[in-house]
């Protein structure tokens, strides 16, 4: 996969595309990332991006040039027929794991990164197949958001994680939030592991498991359950929780 | 505000830290950062963080010993009584606007970054004060999620952005989806800006824009709508809408 990231701070990536997971991508060939700088692109002496809404109001808006110039210049060389060139923006589709499945499929991926400012409409009809926002939050800049949807994309590449890396932070994957987890030692400043932990019977630390997994999932994100197939044994526990509520 | 990351991954936070906003907050004395790593907290020769779960099953946990001691460490040295002690996880509450505000009224956040494991359940019961999850899908650690949550929180703080640098990607404040923005030339490749924002007349861009905002917000987030006092004309439009598309 290609990933081209558009940005006037490409300072911002260094960090996070040379370290961990998204560094070992690119050892094993799986990924390619290149941080553009869109003012390079930018016509006149002064390298304007961004200048005056026309209408009036507060806020600078990123001019259409620079923008389209750097994306035709990318998708010039795609490895793909049709790039997917996504913008960062609060206006766009709430960003989720089935975005990142489908995102995950592709060759080629270009975000556009906007920092204090607006988008000329332009970019958005003309260049942008995808708009996406990471959540309900102000944030300064795309770049993040970029960084977010490159570490959930990258890390659905085949043979990028090892398989003892990925099941366990995959709340989403089973449809319930994780259960508690415990690691030694058994006692830790007075705190004890729960004993079926440590029984060494499986059939009671799955039903254990099961039951705060649902548990955690009923009490915090009650949406999840919604379109979810609960088992009979989970049919009673839901059942027998919402009286001891409305109790 | 005074910002404390544990992360095993500090070189992550690097770009980010020192980039624009979050750079002048810091060169404003508005904010300080310190990065963590907290398995030099680890007891033991070989510093190890992490060890696998009671009861078996894929992935690891992390060991409740470092983090208790970092967390402590920079307790101790709190500006604040009662700092917020933020872990990263994907079993949290779903981060929003309303939650970056709440955090901006605090003197001292502390950020626990796992990475590819979970957390030993009692780092949660007995430290953390908010477990947060950015969103609906799965990265390899918190990492990115603090530099969201930091970014959002100090963009906030008073006298960090200037007034000119703040409105315009506000969507979330207004209750509405931003209007569409157009900016010089007024004809780009042969594409025009629409003739209602040349055209001088305030009254009337006042409109366009008011309608542009609804109808946008209305076709990609009609949540946002359901609790958004509408006024009559926006009534009217709605209505509209509503009729074109059952037709």
């Amino acid at each position: 996969m290609k990933i081209d990231i558009l940005s006037l701070f490409p300072e911002m990536f260094e960090g996070v595309l040379t370290s961990s997971m998204l560094k070992k991508a690119v050892e094993k060939g799986k990924v390619e990332y290149n941080v553009i700088n869109f003012r390079d692109f930018a016509e006149g002496k002064h390298k304007t991006v961004d200048d005056y809404p026309y209408g009036g109001g507060a806020g600078m808006v990123l001019k259409p040039q620079p923008v389209f110039d750097a994306v035709e210049k990318v998708t010039a060389s795609s490895p793909s027929a049709r790039p997917r060139v996504i913008l960062l923006c609060p206006q766009g589709e709430r960003y989720s794991q089935k975005k990142a499945e489908e995102l995950s499929a592709e060759q080629h991926l270009i975000f556009i990164c906007g920092h204090y400012e607006g988008y000329d409409e332009r970019i958005r009809e003309q260049l942008v197949t995808d708009e996406i926002s990471i959540g309900d939050f102000v944030l300064t800049g795309g770049e993040l958001g970029a960084m977010v949807i490159t570490d959930s994309v990258v890390r659905l590449l085949p043979d990028v994680l090892g398989n003892e890396n990925s099941p366990i932070l995959d709340s989403f994957s089973s449809g319930l939030l994780e259960h508690p987890q415990y690691t030694r030692p058994a006692e830790f400043r007075g705190l004890k592991v729960p004993d079926v932990l440590l029984s060494g019977n499986h059939r009671l630390i799955d039903e254990w498991r099961d039951e705060k997994s649902l548990r955690r999932t009923w009490e915090r994100r009650p949406d999840l359950l919604e379109n979810y197939p609960l088992s009979e044994r989970q049919r009673i526990w839901v059942e027998k929780w919402g009286k001891e509520r409305d109790a």
